[in-house]
């Protein structure tokens, strides 16, 4: 299953998806670029995502904040003080690791070893740990105990636990110091409480209503890996429906099955999502569940739709000293709203989205490979080829070329055999490859061949484009048809 | 004038446009927020301009790198070594200038009083100063020379003139350390350079061929002002054209004039812009103009044409040991491209279109807003109002919300006098407003008034979509009518 992400790794770099980096310096650890067809793929995701929540709910509106955001935030929200990891140093390697990713780890290790029992014990004490007070202390302990040992050096000189911030920290203005210090943000949600009332009073909103926001985000992650399913800049999609207090897990509910809903309308077979309903709640949470997908390394969270209650709103109120209330005109009641979140990663969904389409068969005794991602997402519509470069067929497809394009992504390619042009497109997910032959040049009909079965048809030129529009719009992916 | 701009900020702010980021919390000095109407008129200049650029050109790809990049990157672009300002402090109050404004705010203030021969004079030595080889000393020697007080305290008591480092700096990883020292990008162009192999090689394209961004960068300015002109954190639409060296001047001309044109395309008079070119060259440059648009605080930068040579690329090799050559398979040439870039602010964009749409005017005794953005890139394309909140007025105007809005951004407003409804979308630029009354129970038409005349018109409910779009497409400037 990991062969099939590094396939996936291997096609985005090749194909110009996704690449690592500043590759060319050596890169940087888990932060990547979006190549152009990546680019293509991504903002699609987003008009798809905006649409969804923006357009189609005439009470949610948008918003873009900016990553920067004044100190106080941080402390407000509980990142300053609470968003850290436990972090524990190898003295001999002088590597750092994450402790409780290293207690984890040796439990797989006794797992493999068949000490199930002895790694089962270990996994309740590692849960309570987590749960505790001192959670760097009570780690520490258990590292101590079981002797747990540095995967690289081998050795067992462990310093302390100690928290670390993964927030990024920089400093407005020429001087390094306590008070011109701000963060990256870690998170978008932080934009949207802070401009409730900025949103709510220019757009005229009532309860129940939303505000969605798609943006960066940065996380300082020790260990961060898997593509871009842990990066450090990533982009999140996010929207905070303010409800009444006491409705909420109403929202929650409807909130939950219209997201879980959309990544099924954009091509996921249902049964390689489902839901996670965390154990432990934060303590501000009165309800949160995970969509998780079934990547190649797993089920992992896309997702999260969180039931937040006034926590945000309230912890703004208190360190701003202005009142996050609502008043409600018909019923002459003032309180502070519910919020119920729905977060999904961007960069999550693209993974996901990469690894549902990726297929590979026989044909004729070779490996096709293709991407069958949903035509709305795909970064290229459809592509037209001459079938030679002569007898005016390229001229002839450059013409289709510029009547498509105002319409569709169309691309056009000239070079190679007609076969590998077809393979070419199906392995970035073109859902229409259109030939111009020798056919064409007598009775204007040309071949549109369908990616998925790859069935030839002839339409007329004339035809064309309101024929591939039909056939995009009826597209069903393979698992619903 | 300025006046003008203090309208537009206010505007933005009770609209929904703009908001100071943070604001809760006192602001965050020089950074903003896009409101739900500001997200929308963002969400289309971005649009337009992606289209403009990628798909309107078969040899235009897109790319989405990250924020934070490898340090040697601007090491080898020059931004760690040159991209500083020189600050001079005020010992007395504690306060920071820019050394060179602090002198032009001086002549000014010269000339204000009528000493024209002595503004002159020491305006020449200014740019000499900033051509000077220790540049902060020539700075300095002008202040002490000229004995400039300083703005705030009255005093004469200066620290040296000394280069800041205007790049945001932070840390990956828990260790704060040069070796972990990384730093926001200043601008996305770097992003294009570094990947143009990885951009090249999985597009196959070929010279000439452009690569187009569009995303964040960050300035951590001292004296940063002017609303959204000029920000700490701010958004680029970069496109870096890629040719045959000796042919860039021909590139430099045909892009100068396309991106004139687009913005205005984008409704901008032809006489609020112009060019402005630079009179001293960056080193590596060989010409470069920029875009300047009138704004009420007069003509500025709105976007800026290059001419770079093969610096950057240069560097890039240089720095990172790897080829950064083209080889032309045709002419059996290998060369280091030459690079013409096309390098606009989407914030100052949009401030300039939002300067531009603002219109004040009479109306029966009353001052009517309205700001005539081009209709493609409004945030609301059209209103539809009941006239009165009953006999089924609301449902048959909701229905037609609900037809409308999966083709146009409709909003639905029902509160408030008809002439109050139609003001309000005046001034956030909406171009159409339907209006349902008791003929169109009877008949089923409605009226159509339009934002820039004010003139309504009755059309059929089952013509409007086409009615609209037809009038949406036809729309030109009141300059161009």
């Amino acid at each position: 299953m990991q062969d099939r992400l590094e396939k996936i790794v291997s096609l985005s770099k090749r194909r110009g998806f996704i690449f690592p980096s500043s590759e060319i310096y050596g890169g940087l650890a888990a932060v990547y670029d979006y190549g152009p067809l990546g680019v293509e793929l991504k903002r699609n995701v987003q008009q798809r995502w905006w649409e969804a929540m923006v357009y189609e709910h005439e009470n949610i509106v948008g918003l873009d904040a900016a990553i920067l955001m004044h100190p106080m935030v941080w402390k407000a929200s509980g990142h300053v003080d609470a968003f850290n990891d436990p972090l524990i140093d190898d003295r001999r390697s002088k590597r750092r690791y994450r402790a409780d990713q290293l207690i984890e780890d040796y439990i797989e290790k006794l797992r493999a070893r068949g000490e199930t029992e002895r790694a089962e014990a270990l996994h309740r004490r590692l849960i309570e740990a987590l749960n505790a007070d001192d959670m760097p202390r009570a780690l520490y302990q258990i590292i101590m105990e079981e002797r747990i040992p540095s995967p690289d050096s081998g050795a067992f000189d462990w310093t302390e636990v100690r928290q670390f911030n993964l927030m990024f920290v920089t400093h407005v203005g020429p001087v390094a110091s306590e008070e011109t210090k701000v963060y990256l943000r870690p998170e978008t949600a932080q934009g949207i409480f802070v401009n409730f009332h900025n949103v709510k009073d220019s757009s005229r909103l009532q309860i129940p209503f939303g505000i969605a926001q798609i943006g960066k985000a940065f996380r300082n992650e020790i260990v961060a890996r898997q593509f871009i399913f842990r990066m450090r800049e990533f982009e999140q999609m996010e929207m905070q429906y303010f409800v009444r207090p006491g409705t909420q897990m109403e929202a929650f509910e409807a909130w939950k099955e219209k997201r879980l809903q959309w990544h099924i309308e954009n091509g996921i077979r249902p049964d390689h999502l489902r839901f996670h309903v965390h154990e432990k709640l934060a303590h501000y949470a009165d309800a949160a569940v995970d969509i998780q997908y079934l990547f190649p390394m797993g089920w992992q969270e896309v997702e999260g739709i969180h039931s937040r209650t006034d926590y945000d709103l309230r912890r703004h109120q208190e360190f701003s000293g202005k009142k996050m209330e609502y008043f409600d005109a018909q019923t002459q009641e003032r309180y502070i709203p519910y919020v119920v979140e729905t977060s999904a990663g961007l960069d999550r969904t693209i993974l996901m989205l990469l690894c549902e389409a990726y297929d590979e068969e026989e044909v004729q005794g070779e490996t096709r490979v293709v991407l069958r991602l949903h035509p709305r997402l795909a970064p290229i519509k459809v592509a037209v080829l001459p079938l030679v470069r002569k007898d005016g067929m390229p001229e002839r497809a450059q013409a289709l070329v510029r009547e498509l394009r105002p319409f569709l992504n169309t691309f056009y390619d000239e070079k190679g055999a007609i076969g590998r042009r077809y393979r070419r497109m199906d392995e970035v997910g073109t859902p229409f490859c259109v030939t111009i032959d020798s056919q064409t040049l007598e009775d204007g009909t040309v071949t549109v061949r369908d990616r998925d079965t790859m069935q030839q048809e002839r339409v007329h030129e004339t035809q064309l484009l309101s024929y591939i529009k039909d056939r995009l719009r009826q597209w069903k992916p393979i698992w619903a048809s």
